[in-house]
């Protein structure tokens, strides 16, 4: 079935069926709590992001995208279990429940992440098989973004002083996987370097305002962008990276709901 | 250029080349730690096991076969990193040199074996574009193997009791790779299914041997099969599993080789 034939909340479902049934066909030795880490958390806005970015530039089989969202939805979970052990930013709690060592123990919190990793780029190499070179652009696209997303952390953890560092480690930190996200889409749908690049636009503005309203939902004195430009500047600057995607978007292809992906994720409030 | 063309020593010499040259470019933010966790340790079994996984069952090219081997590498070296966490195994020392974490911080610790896992399969995928279904295939072996791999840690660190329980925590945690290693060789040459089981019989054996080996050497108290079984069945076990090795390699091409490989991986002294 094609991605254009289906809506976003069917999309969603099938979304969550497709990564629980294959988490657990994997009958790993974690399973517990790798499915504690991804099934009930998140607003996936990743595998959101892999059905718009084949949307914004034609068409794709829905297999093949759940199969590329099912791995960025790992790598970005493998991220938030590794963020939060005692050696990082040591959180206990993770979306309202315990974060996964400390309910599984800090050795298994290692070993979560490193599993979700694990199976993130082994099921693409499994779903590859057979398929054309879109598929492999795609699943490239997704470990170049989980390469970046660690460069970014490495920034994160060594601290920001700047307006413009605080940027460029966004755009890493954060930015690189919803980039990924976006042009993976695209690749499958056999986007050329031309509309790769608006994608991209779209992506890089799209992911930085995400940022920004998470640290103006979360400015709980922790080091933020916010300390440097203030609440005021930060909200400005939320409002201006929202409208460049939405201008952004209405050089794509199913503009309208890029649109409303952008406002909802300036306005969400959590 | 086809293997069967160089030599073991030349094919050492420019796996090194390569491993150090594809880091390099990669720009990555932690690439010093990743090139102390990598570039000057380990005996490099497992890029041997490449090679000898492609001439046990035919050929293959060179290039190819580096670029699975830099991978798999990267993966066992990821592995080694995450295991001397203080979380882990709490090691200060690998291979007579600080551990990752100790030279650079535990949080940089976790974050480049995360950027060494990232590195393997991103590499397997840049490098799959344009090739055929062997190399896919071979990829996947490498991820299926790492996947277990992490089933073994944990089975490691939930400690085992009986010898039945150490030799299959052993089958994974060591063995896992070690046979992915020769099968993504063994792939690449387009090995069928029954090739495939000679090559994974010659590893199983080869992958047990070499940890036993490890085992008596390091004996130093910490938990081993040899706490359950003495060293003197250990050792009987050693020769059982070099000698089972030998056997199977007898059924593959290049049998010398792959003999000789066995007989020092049981007769190395570190």
């Amino acid at each position: 079935m094609k991605l254009s034939a289906i809506s976003k909340t069917e999309y969603l479902a099938m979304f969550q069926e497709y990564l629980e049934r294959t988490l657990r066909e994997g009958s790993f030795a974690l399973e517990d709590a790798m499915l504690y880490a991804t099934v009930d958390g998140g607003k996936r806005i990743r595998p959101m992001l892999v059905r718009l970015g084949a949307l914004a530039v034609g068409d794709a089989l829905c297999s093949d995208a759940l199969a590329l969202a099912y791995a960025v939805e790992l790598v970005h979970s493998y991220s938030l279990v590794h963020d939060d052990l005692p050696a990082m930013d040591n959180d206990d709690y993770r979306r309202g429940k315990l974060s996964v060592h400390k309910k599984y123990g800090e050795a298994n919190g290692v070993l979560t992440g490193d599993a979700l990793l694990t199976e993130a780029a082994r099921h693409l190499f499994k779903i590859a098989k057979g398929k054309g070179e879109c598929f492999v652009n795609a699943a490239e696209e997704i470990l170049t973004g989980a390469g970046k997303m660690v460069d970014g952390q490495v920034k994160d953890l060594a601290g920001c002083k700047t307006r413009d560092e605080y940027l460029e480690m966004y755009s890493q930190k954060t930015g690189a996987l919803i980039v990924a996200s976006m042009r993976a889409g695209a690749r499958l749908a056999g986007a050329d370097e031309r509309a790769l690049e608006s994608v991209s636009a779209y992506a890089r503005h799209l992911g930085l305002a995400f940022q920004l309203a998470d640290d103006l939902l979360d400015d709980d004195g922790e080091p933020s962008i916010i300390n440097v430009i203030g609440r005021e500047e930060t909200e400005r600057l939320l409002a201006f990276e929202t409208s460049e995607a939405v201008k952004c978007a209405r050089l794509l292809k199913n503009a309208d709901e890029l649109v409303d992906f952008a406002e909802y994720l300036a306005a969400r409030k959590n």
